[in-house]
């Protein structure tokens, strides 16, 4: 711990894409759980959780235990798509634990180990399916930077950074984008159902159920479930990217499981390998199974250390205390933020999320970064989301003990409070 | 080991795009070095190295040494693009032991874990320093899955699960691709030359030295110096896809170094990461690192176990002995596989590659497929390559022993001679 | 007129694609002002006028004159964009009778003789002002054919045609699209608001004012207006394509007039020359007419009988009688339609339509074809718009005689008659 | 005549894209024949004739008088697709006298008046046959300015002017693009035969049989007679744009005609009309013609003008007398630019062409345009071609008396004695 690193390090060698070291200047070198401690000692409650890739917090115990015991008996780490003894495994367990109690029967696919790759293993299977190129998408969605998923994701300067058109997608308003009144579904029918409306019957809907880059905006399971009639109606495949709102992140393993649908493609990523190490899935309705070998391959399929710690992983999901503690917890959390948007007007609040996906969306331009920056220097690590940054958002690990929760809220309400105050000083001078 | 794993786990819970189990259809248990077992406990010799991910074989005991300390210590297992300290650490090791000693000035990007995302990355970059959309790949070529490495990618099969027109991209014959007389980048230089030609110059061209999945062809050092050359005239930037070829796989550290050309930006991943986990790198020369923060971004950029088995297999490249065994093996593989060639007139063989990075092409349909399945029994794992899998391909582990080698030649050609012997029995019948 | 042609001429050798001799199947041989006569001799009034191409009637006796005078003179029939005396006359005549009176500064551009041409041109040139790629256009819009052209179209069955993705475009909704409460322009422009929407600040929006193909479907002025303060603020070029809607055929020359708008380039077509010979013209605003010399060319674009016949055409707009004569019979035309919409309440219609483009949309199937065919046995030439052929549409000559009109009317409403009586009888059956 | 028009109403008036005149600055007021007059009286011999669109000459007698009848007599313009009785003599003259002598059996398409509206169609037609996106063109092929004809175009300077990627097709190299000894077609056949080139098959080869635009580059016949083979062998329909190469201008009515191949569809415009006037055919072989009705339209297929006079000009073809001109003039035309090549050593000139679609091709900037230019000022009028205008090219009339054509070479090798001469000169100052 005494020893410094040189952060010339990284922007002399690192390229300048580099964006989160940017935001939280310093050297991290351990983590547990929901902390993490950097190189002069210094702790962080961490709301942050990977950016959802860290759902069990960080370096948990029993996976830790597993992945070690793996790799000292000289287990297979990289396999491609052989199979292998931890492989098999973890299909039978997930199947076991997840799948089958919630009456799900889905393939597995394990398309490459990142969010992107499982996005794009879905588009393309939706247009070989049903033989059609377009894919409808919603405003503010995020589904990856290769060029198939970028094509769907909304985010202007992110789309930007393809330097080409990104085509065969068209982009419809999410839950209450344009107002509460207006039902954005009535619209997106109507394109649908009019032979000159010039947006033809797509392959597939992608959508998240909870929408995290995006700025933490929650779709009613009404609407929901009136996505996947209209998918039914018209004969279009159901995607549901759950890379950052699944595996617990809402309250249920699936973040779909309250609204009572079932999509024909699923993507999972982030925290499903529960260690942090990249790992994807893509679970597909049997029927729509109609890949030919080797179709959509790549290197990383088999990360074997993924496949233990994932199964390791589904321990939590035997019995229901994880959503218990999920539920018990968020209401604590969305209580904790309405009272602060209450407490402070100056924030011009609006509270958005669910589960433990939550954020304050404040228009007040640069707010929700300074507060995040407040917080960091005070030892908690958050960051914004939202087309314009303008959303703070809460992180925690599903895990995080009461107290850690607690001290996280005592830091956030802290930021704010000091976010809020100096303002008005210099707006009085 | 006296486990036995049901192999219907895989037909009845893993989607059909599955492949290699389709070709090795064992489960493996464990592997060190240039050998794998089974759950049986049968032996390997593995000729196939993860696709070129394992080149340092399997299991590394140095890396799996630090690889172990590290995830003991809870060092920071995810950490997006923050900073940590294998990452600091990996930086200067990298630049100190590959970059500097080969006067290679470039910045380090880390695009997410894949070979896909490093391609995407340098696409997306060309692009953007241009302002031009097109770029060049060549017949044969390899990149990815993800819709952008696929729009560079040869593979009709490939390209048609795309499942939507794949653009903003134009093919040119790679060396030797019409014939050995004819001088492709005459002709492509024609193209770009002539103002009428229809093809646009491009935001870059990109190439594999020696392409792997395109049937193991190498180019000439002379005709990548003269694609540098026009790169150079006609101010395109030069993108060298050295995620299979490099890393040691022909012989040197990156695959373009006898050539000595520089290109603009180098793609790695395979084994960059030494121990078979994800990872990849992008290096851009300086001028060209105009990224905007987060223009690219993915979860999975800080895989930390990465960086630490990455920071170990760079002892590999301390001083030249790796370089200097993998020549001498290097000229025993390709002696063998001429004489295997001469000796086996049936095969009507054509022995290609560089380095460890070897094959031998037959024209006659299923051959090379019959004679790996026939190795694979034998107890020799490899595969085949090429637009018809017409080359079956030989990618020993670079750290292999010439006791491990001689063994698998041994295999190889007693899986020949079964496979070419019956043909005939069969055809005289 | 005694001859007798073979109606199997048609089958036989022209293609498929033909569309309305199946419509009209008879020969025609002569038509005069307002009314056709075929081989038979039997008389037709137009309520069609060569789909907006013949507002001033046929054969007008005036440009017919200056034509035959022309021709039988050897003035210059072709001459792309070379100068030519009657190319500068109309240059000069056009200026003076329509653009200066409107107090409207524009070039003209002959790109080429058809609508689609004209579209194209303006497309092409939107995009070099602006540098971007992505165009909005509205629901049930039509604009062409031609690659360009289609991709702003809205009809699903020709936008298949293309048998390519359509690309760089975006569909918004039309006035009343989704309802008449809902304010289609605050949706369009969230979108543009937006950061994360996925719809790009286009380079231009494309619209016809009173859409014909689409359904006969008129925005209000209020709207059109909207459309022109979005396209101030945002940086957008208004298009307006006025090549059916324009040339008089809704009440004044140009149909956007009463809105009070100025597009930044305008389609013409169609009426363009007066005497149904292929023309078009666009004209730009003289700060974006930034083309380089051929940038877009052509090779009927200097049709000097064009020039001849559209200068002889301005005649009619060197004072406002003919205005004053179609806003006139424009409302006989539709108190006449609600009339007949109260007096059959079987065909549920409603009545649409702005100046001399007016119709009924029957949400009865195939109705409104039933009707246009009953009145082409009964001697009235009609046919039918919207994406399910829903509309009947009347399309009279502006120059046609109040005669002429009622006895129109008068078949128009036989037609409906018998159309609407015969199937109640069938149904009461 | 007297009449002196401003030539400042081009420049105020019309838009900066306009050409021609600005390399033919003069008010052209008649025409007649081979030769045309400008307002100042001024006689010039027209080696142009309308880029190809006045192989009869100006105005021809016959032509003129049916038209000059036909208008007279009230017959009816415009009429869409609907029958008319010069419609369907026109049908049938052109199926006796041009299809059935030639053994040809075609459905005749009018799709709208222009070159690219046949081109439009053509790749329409072939997409939806084969059900496959892309297009094969060749180098400097040129078939249109609208989006889909451009992307078969292969000039870079008009394809930029798109403003978006051009898309779904692959630009092969036509006939002695590379080299005189290299074989195109060898390269193209390599490029469908290998599954990894990154080519699909094509829904067709798209080609000119002499490239006009391109540089006046003739394929030889056994060429053309290959890439029929290719088509034939890989299911690839082959349309021959016809537009400027047909009509007689290579000297048979069809340009493939003395190459025997049968296209799958035909594209001609241009002189087919025979007075000038817009006017365009696609001609399709009976087992392709799987058009829906309207499924392609525009407002102008239906030009009886045009009709009366492309009826008239198939007079030219009832017996051989034009073909035997054609043949004899252009031996003299051929035999005097060998001449002019041997005689002007300066020039560097290399002869190009067929029938009467002729140039000489000099590699010194720029001397093609000045002998153009000074041709022009001594009353011959000629143009430039090829991809940085090296070609000057000589275009007369079918229909040119000798003293005619005499009198333009001889002027045309007055206009290179001075464009080489003074260079000399100044070179020698």
């Amino acid at each position: 711990m005494t020893h410094k690193t040189d952060m010339n390090i990284f922007s002399q060698l690192e390229s300048e894409v580099r964006s989160y070291v940017r935001s939280f200047p310093t050297v991290f070198t351990k983590a547990k759980g929901h902390k993490m401690w950097d190189e002069s000692g210094k702790e962080y409650i961490d709301f942050f959780s990977g950016a959802g890739a860290l759902n069990y917090g960080h370096n948990d115990p029993l996976m830790k235990e597993k992945l070690v015991e793996y790799i000292l008996s000289d287990g297979i780490t990289h396999s491609l798509d052989m199979a292998t003894a931890p492989k098999a495994v973890f299909l039978e367990e997930f199947n076991n634990t997840i799948l089958k109690p919630r009456d799900m029967n889905y393939k597995v696919m394990f398309p490459g180990p990142t969010g992107a790759n499982t996005v794009e293993s879905a588009l393309k299977l939706a247009r070989k399916v049903t033989g059609r190129t377009d894919i409808i998408s919603f405003t503010n969605g995020f589904h990856g930077m290769t060029i198939g998923a970028l094509s769907v994701t909304g985010n202007s300067f992110k789309r930007k950074g393809a330097g080409i058109p990104l085509t065969n997608t068209v982009t419809m308003p999410f839950d209450n984008f344009v107002s509460d009144e207006l039902d954005t579904l009535e619209y997106l029918e109507r394109f649908l159902d009019d032979g000159g409306s010039g947006v033809a019957i797509p392959a597939a809907i992608i959508l998240e159920t909870v929408q995290g880059e995006g700025g933490i905006n929650a779709a009613r399971y009404e609407w929901l479930r009136k996505v996947e009639d209209i998918c039914r109606r018209w004969d279009i495949l159901l995607i549901v990217d759950d890379v950052q709102a699944g595996v617990g992140r809402t309250g249920t393993f699936f973040s779909f499981e309250k609204a009572g649908i079932k999509p024909d493609i699923i993507c999972l990523s982030k925290s499903i390998s529960g260690y942090g190490t990249p790992f994807a899935l893509t679970l597909i309705k049997p029927e729509y199974d109609i890949w030919a070998p080797g179709e959509h391959n790549g290197t990383f399929r088999g990360n074997n250390h993924a496949f233990v710690t994932a199964t390791a992983a589904l321990s939590y999901w035997k019995d229901g205390s994880l959503e218990q503690k999920i539920e018990r917890q968020s209401e604590r959390i969305f209580s904790f933020l309405n009272g602060l948007v209450e407490k402070y007007p100056e924030l011009e609040g609006e509270v958005r999320g669910r589960g433990f996906m939550a954020g304050i969306c404040s228009p007040k331009e640069g707010l929700a970064g300074e507060i995040a920056a407040e917080a960091f220097s005070r030892g908690l690590i958050m960051e914004t989301a939202g087309p314009s940054d303008e959303v703070f958002k809460l992180f925690p690990a599903l895990t995080i003990s009461d107290e850690g929760l607690e001290e996280g809220l005592r830091i956030l309400e802290a930021s704010i409070e000091s976010s809020v105050k100096p303002k008005e000083l210099v707006t009085n001078a």
